[in-house]
């Protein structure tokens, strides 16, 4: 369904939608057969789906494992493979840093090289947040365009930062200047194409003229004297979320990539120190009232099913519906909860599998479902949905979707 | 999905997928409500289904009662609509034809005309191989080229032939010769549109020319002293399913049909003189050690279907059923068992309704199905899937697909 058509049939009114994503959320059965989901005791997420309805997302199509980048894109509505964004936009965009439609974007990683021009530490003695900040504004002070085309620096994190061209045509089938591995020199900076485009080797000459200078500008640097670029990427904008929708967005997320997916969405992002998902959720109450769709990241149950740690996957998860009652308490017209992929414990990865899907709300047709877990929501009445899917489903139930055609 | 995208994604490992394509499989209820996969012994395929996943897939789309030809071309990763493959084309590619792009294809029956030029018999008496062999040859021999465009002729099967353009830009939009009805004149080959391409008028000279010609080569033929012409094909290449999944593929298949279209993707055809199903699991044992995926074709639940014997159909059934465990002894990383579409005894036809489908090997989410038959599938987790989709599922399962996005 092309968005422009979904656009087309928007309506205002009052109401409010949660959508809660709970990072990684699917599994597959554990200890005593159960998954995370089946083992947790949640007696208030399992209310939610005995009153609303279930069902199972794939967030790309069944059988593709997406990254968290194009898992979400998916769930705001966008086709994930029409709508690619790259690691080196993702991570800059959690920053405080705005793009512009054309921006070319590396990661940094500072690195110490030795005089024999050999990487020494590929994260350069792993320099903390303040360190890291100040040998970025130190470049960014030092070089401000190469070969007449503007340059930008924004520190990330610790070590990583990005560089970001803008202003030049340019194309970002590059390769990383990273050897991957210590005591090797640096990879020049290549087209990745066997027969590259000319803005593809102008974007390599101009990444490469900016490690060198860099690497002049940072010579007396004890630890990060040096620059690796990897993750190159064009900036293609989102088509803006409030606009699509005709409201108001708020992301309510602690991790940085998560807030940078829905700025690039053109949400508001809820800038805080926030950590504890009760923090999370205390969030959510204070901002519900100003916004009309509210995006609420939950990240611990990715990180459980990353570490393998199949009981911590199991806490958050009762962490999360111990607050449930909070969410509902707010009354929002429509609560969704689910998760952006599935990271089951046993693989330590994120996977393919169907994602559980939960819709509560009003004018909601409701199934057999009496719980919130996997094998419950396979008799579930959403059945197994695109998660681009989703967005029409969540304003439908708001009633913001008007009759199409007479 | 592209399957550029899906190709994009595939990494090698050492996994061995078996697809085992029970041809007609899905059913209608018939003696006693029960289908023939619900009426079948299968306590090996149950178990299975057990120990994996279940659900059903639509080889078009719902409601398209699809041929064998795309019905096959969808199961191995195709859109099916994109990639047609007609029969004249799929007919000769069970042989061992080796088509070029651009060839066009139409299916000959020989046929026996009178001095009044009316169609006698429309199969020639039904000659033998051995005889319409000789005729093909004979005609091979005599027409090698016409207006200046190559001529190939393949022998099929009895009178059945096919005859191929080659090196000359032609359209297949073009209207059968064979009147349908014997006691009328053969048609002649007209371009099917309104206003036909010049290729289409080209192509058509060519097909009434070499009707012409034929007529002389073969006017002492007592019975096969005339050919009609149909099914007219233009030949477009798959992409090379070896090269978009990267692994070797195989075929085992007693049918000719089926080993085309295996041949057409690009796998490797096992051609043995096989016939029954116990030698085409012998041959899937002998020929697994080399190969990554193994295609297995079973043709007699179909044909029993066609034939509306629903206890044929049941006996076929529970025939694989036995040799299964054969087939799990081989230890295949994935293991699916479906159909290409349903041929239900009660229609005696190919029909439109969803396949069974089962998954069963490492990662698989398990469901509550206890059994291989529809109504067990009804529960399954992988819901209701296009046929075209299964090819990622089974990458997925296998392990051969990596992330895709940060």
């Amino acid at each position: 369904m092309e968005l422009s058509f979904l656009s087309s049939l928007v309506v205002e009114n009052a109401s409010k939608v949660v959508l809660v994503v709970l990072d990684g959320l699917g599994d597959l059965p554990g200890p005593e057969g159960k998954t995370a989901l089946e083992a947790a005791a949640t007696p208030n997420l399992d209310r939610l789906a005995e009153e609303g309805v279930c069902g199972f997302h794939d967030p790309v199509a069944p059988g593709i494992t997406p990254g968290s980048g194009p898992a979400h894109i998916a769930l705001f509505g966008y086709d994930p493979l029409r709508f690619t964004i790259g690691r080196g936009v993702l991570d800059t965009a959690g920053t405080a840093f705005e793009f512009a439609a054309g921006d070319l974007a590396a990661r940094i990683n500072f690195a110490t090289i030795g005089p024999d021009g050999r990487i020494r530490d590929r994260r350069a003695g792993r320099i903390a947040d303040a360190e890291g900040l100040r040998v970025t504004e130190r470049l960014a002070r030092a070089i401000r365009d190469i070969d007449g085309v503007r340059v930008l620096f924004q520190h990330v994190k610790e070590y990583r930062a990005a560089a970001v061209f803008r202003g030049a045509e340019l194309e970002a089938g590059l390769k990383d200047s990273d050897p991957q591995k210590e005591g090797l020199p640096p990879l020049p900076v290549e087209p990745a194409a066997a027969e590259p485009s000319p803005r593809a080797l102008r974007a390599a000459r101009l990444a490469n003229a900016l490690i060198e200078r860099a690497r002049t500008v940072l010579a007396d640097e004890p630890a990060a004297n040096f620059v690796m670029l990897r993750g190159f990427d064009l900036y293609v904008p989102l088509p803006n979320f409030c606009e699509l929708y005709r409201w108001r967005a708020a992301a309510v997320a602690a991790y940085p990539m998560y807030k940078g997916v829905a700025r690039l969405a053109g949400m508001r992002v809820v800038e805080e120190g926030q950590s504890t998902l009760e923090q999370e959720v205390a969030l959510v109450e204070r901002e519900l009232p100003r916004t009309d769709f509210l995006f609420l990241h939950v990240k611990k149950t990715d990180s459980a099913g990353e570490d393998g740690n199949f009981a911590a996957k199991v806490k958050v998860i009762e962490e999360f519906d111990r607050l449930v009652p909070r969410l509902v308490a707010l009354r929002p017209e429509v609560l969704c909860v689910t998760g952006d992929h599935s990271t089951p414990c046993a693989m330590r990865s994120h996977s393919f599998h169907p994602v559980p899907l939960l819709i509560r709300g009003q004018n909601v047709r409701r199934d057999a479902a009496r719980a919130f877990h996997e094998s419950a929501c396979l008799g579930g009445g959403l059945g197994r949905i695109r998660a681009s899917e989703l967005m029409a489903l969540l304003l439908a139930h708001a009633g913001r979707l008007a009759k199409f055609g007479a």
